[in-house]
């Protein structure tokens, strides 16, 4: 049994290729073989939003606080709050992050399949982020 | 793409076989293959804890408020509290839960192996619970 305590992690800012605006990780534990799965605490400034992208084995999203936006490519832009769970199946092209005006902070639940977490694709542009 | 939203699942109550004292359980949402894990929240009240099992992938929890105890089988008892993480490698029979004093709730992040999430032992005795 591993127990990582609170304040034991430094925070950690997401690299510009793959968010747009300020987004800030907080990762949280790694399991170990044959466990597969990575959780962290994931918060977008106003503005802030992950790349498109996918998952090979999807990703559970779980809004800790704040409002924010998820969009699957070709769906409508929805609006997730604090308490609202997100499921995002393997292969499906999405972004999630903040809206414009309001800060938006996920716990990220996110199994990997043979060491990968995510695919990343191009950023989400204003006019994307701003037409959901 | 799935959105639960909060409070669209009612709560329900840990069955005793396999628990001491009240314990609520919210649960999140379920992965779709191939991933394999699922998310819920688990409150215990003073004095209420799991009993003895092991996880054939392991488990992580994530304390999101109180102050509670954990402890695996052979090894002292440990505090956590809001904000600590723990990993229980597969296979490592423990128990989790509150003080007796304390109420704690965690975030239980458990991926499943040919379906089964967990393996429950006996329930943890008043004496291996004080004791530690």
């Amino acid at each position: 049994m591993k127990v990582q305590k609170a304040g034991s992690t430094p925070s950690g800012y997401a690299e510009p290729e793959h968010f747009t605006g300020q987004v800030r990780r907080d990762r949280l534990i790694m399991a170990e073989a044959p466990g597969c799965v990575q959780t962290g605490l994931v918060t977008f400034e106003p503005g802030a939003r992950t790349a498109w992208h996918t998952h090979p084995a999807g990703q559970t999203l779980i809004i800790t606080a704040g409002f924010g936006w998820v969009q699957a490519e070709g769906a409508p832009r929805r609006e997730v709050a604090s308490g609202d769970a997100v499921w995002i199946p393997a292969g499906e092209k999405h972004w999630h992050g903040a809206t414009d005006t309001t800060a938006m902070t996920h716990l990220a639940v996110t199994e990997y399949i043979d060491g990968v977490a995510g695919n990343w694709l191009e950023l989400v542009t204003d006019q994307e982020y701003l037409r959901g």
